[in-house]
């Protein structure tokens, strides 16, 4: 399904050097039948999910991240205004401080739920409960690698311990998710009997965790929807990145019936991170535009990631999804001539929807005559297409040589219109020598 | 499945500021089965797929890109010599440049088959097959956004045109590959029967794209399956990444039958591009490590990056995988002392598979003492476990006033060994004065 709304064109020209904002028609966008739109799932959760934002738990695990509480503050406030539905922060077991921020963030009186998240250990749990937090989402590690070196101990234990951590904090009338680590390297039926355990003891939400980053989406839809038969709570699931599919991961969750995505601004945590907030938007409003449009502040993704942005002393990296500052910019002729026609040909997604604006290219060796055509309009030129394709040949000889810069194109564009009008015979002219 | 290696631990202290490397157990990497692992499938090529490397074709469509002829032929040599088995480049009807270009390529003599990428256009073709390439990767638009506001044709000129160009080229003894643009916008029926004429004039590969990056993973491996049973010849895919699934796209194509994947270097394309050889390479060594790694040199992959970043002057991302600066760092107490044990617990990739190396941060308010004491054995002093537990409180508690490097680590660890040696009480003692 493509976005339904009008697209708006923006008028005027930008500063940057080699590429300018063009109008373009403000023609409805089509809401034609996809053939590959998976067709109505019982299963689906893609339409209904919830997001537990964890920029203040995992992020912190991220190399660069020192977040003092007022920078915590303005995270926390920034991702309850865009609409996230928890915000998790680090375990307040971690130091002194960490417990100190819980409990400065759980009396902002956010409308986003505060939720902990702590090792599956009964001291632990006794210092989360206290903090003023809506919940506790807690985790222990299942797989093999992480029974035999991380923390010891076998499944009888951990089921155990889960079961007496979950009842603690349900008696103080707090909300409890419980989560394996590493889940897909852990023993099918292992998982799904301590799942089925704590379903049973009435855990809020149980955790599917791709702590490595190794899974794959198939596996992930497989993993979810044989879960999705055996409790009867939420699903909330967790994806890395190392392998560059957090967002497939989480989306083909939710197909599967999960409930709970957890994210991060820009995918910041351990290692490269887990799935990013805005890149999950990106993907969700292409498949349900209405929910996501309606639930979530989009506008505000790229205040948000400027935020931890400069926080973490990182750049939004170029090829961002929404953000990155190539993200709506068009160059070959092909694509520019029909992004002027009609946006939807090569944008699933809409700019304005995020408050940002396309660009199309129109100074390159790979530059169509009718991106020209519209610069020639918006210079206030009249030209015959004939001569508009005459010109454009101008800019790609001049384009073939080296980069040009907007200004060498207009360049070109205002010589060889000058020359039109002094009657001058425009074939066989030299290119005008321009400098960028 | 991970990988089987035995993990290289490094020696000696990095220089940057607030991490350091950390000598791990050489344990042997441990092969058990996998739960999650998919059972045999005929269907599967992600152990036998082919890259056609689209650098200097879809990369050139990057909003930077501006490459010389001499850059061409250095990232084109660098390709080769990684094992690319196919480099595209553009079209040389786009300018005369790219012409002369795509000859001097041709004539490099590199183990690489050269393609070039035209329009489904007899005029385009014949400039083509004039270049000296092994050849042609044919392109035309099918969903009615494409039709109606790009080339203006309907599916009937558009088979035709298909069968014409493809039997022009195939007279000339070249290859040639005839795809869709905007595949999972177009109709499925138009599409099958396209590919379908195709496939019986003997075209060597079809090829899907998401040229709007629209596409999720599932919706992939539906539509190269259905295609896999329609078509004898191999399956191209190609994978844009607007909504960050480009990827995991890539590899489900490959688990439904798709034999080759378009990539370009860090991804770079129009807006923010398609599915990255680097990541793509992550993702398919956790996968099928042998294949990848007796085909690929994956120790090239960040001098390839670098070079590409380079030239189109943009970072590389700092969440980008394997290659990013943070890719195998690890902070959390918990991944740290689990990392120190057994470096599978928390890393799917072996960074020395990438000539790449760990490192384990220990001066964090997340710190945990297994990091500590590894490092106080690095520094070349003795403490028990108890004293390593009170230094690493020392170092949390500094962590949590501000952010400290590893100079401030070292000299708390420092000083509270020295006042071991002096015998003075060690604890309740105030936290040394030491400054970045």
């Amino acid at each position: 399904m493509c976005p339904t709304e009008t697209s708006n064109g923006t008028n005027g020209v930008a500063n940057e050097a080699d590429r300018v904002e063009i109008p373009v028609a403000s023609a409805p966008r089509q809401n034609r039948s996809n053939p590959y739109q998976p067709v109505g799932d019982y299963l689906s959760n893609v339409g209904r999910f919830k997001i537990i934002e964890s920029t203040l738990r995992e992020g912190e695990q991220f190399a660069n991240a020192y977040f003092d509480l007022p920078m915590k503050i303005k995270i926390a406030k920034a991702l309850d205004a865009f609409g996230v539905d928890y915000i998790e922060l680090t375990s307040p077991a971690a130091s002194e401080q960490s417990r100190a921020d819980c409990e400065a963030i759980c009396k902002l009186g956010l409308k986003a739920k505060i939720l902990t998240h702590v090792r599956c250990d009964m001291r632990d749990a006794k210092i989360a409960v206290e903090t003023g937090v809506d919940g506790l989402d807690v985790v222990i590690g299942t797989s093999h690698f992480l029974r035999e070196h991380s923390h010891g101990k076998d499944m009888a234990y951990i089921t155990k311990t889960a079961i007496e951590v979950i009842e603690y904090v349900k008696s103080k009338g707090l909300e409890v998710r419980f989560s394996s680590e590493d889940s897909f390297r852990s023993d099918l039926v292992d998982l799904l009997s301590l799942y089925s355990a704590v379903d049973k003891v009435g855990v809020n939400r149980v955790g599917i965790a791709d702590t490595v980053g190794c899974a794959s989406p198939r596996q992930v839809y497989d993993l979810v929807r044989t879960l999705r038969g055996v409790v009867s709570c939420d699903i909330e699931t967790h994806f890395h990145n190392d392998t560059g599919c957090s967002i497939a991961n989480a989306y083909c969750a939710l197909e599967a019936g999960a409930t709970h995505i957890d994210t991060s601004v820009l995918g910041i945590g351990e290692r490269n991170g887990i799935t990013p907030l805005g890149g999950l938007m990106a993907r969700m409003v292409v498949g349900e535009p209405e929910y996501v449009k309606s639930k979530y502040k989009l506008h505000m993704i790229k205040e948000i990631e400027d935020l931890v942005a400069e926080a973490v002393e990182v750049n939004t990296p170029f090829n961002n999804p929404i953000t990155g500052f190539c993200a709506f910019t068009h160059k070959a002729g092909i694509h520019a001539k029909a992004i002027l026609n009609n946006p939807s040909t090569y944008e699933i997604l809409n700019p304005s929807d995020f408050g940002l604006t396309r660009y199309v290219h129109f100074a390159s060796r790979l530059t169509g005559w009718n991106a020209v055509k519209t610069r020639v309009a918006q210079l206030g030129l009249t030209m015959t297409d004939e001569q508009v394709k005459e010109v454009t040949a101008k800019i790609k000889t001049l384009a073939d040589i080296r980069p040009i810069a907007i200004d060498d194109a207009d360049s070109i564009i205002r010589s060889y219109h000058f020359n039109l009008q002094e009657q001058v015979p425009a074939a066989g002219e030299p290119v005008p020598q321009v400098v960028a």
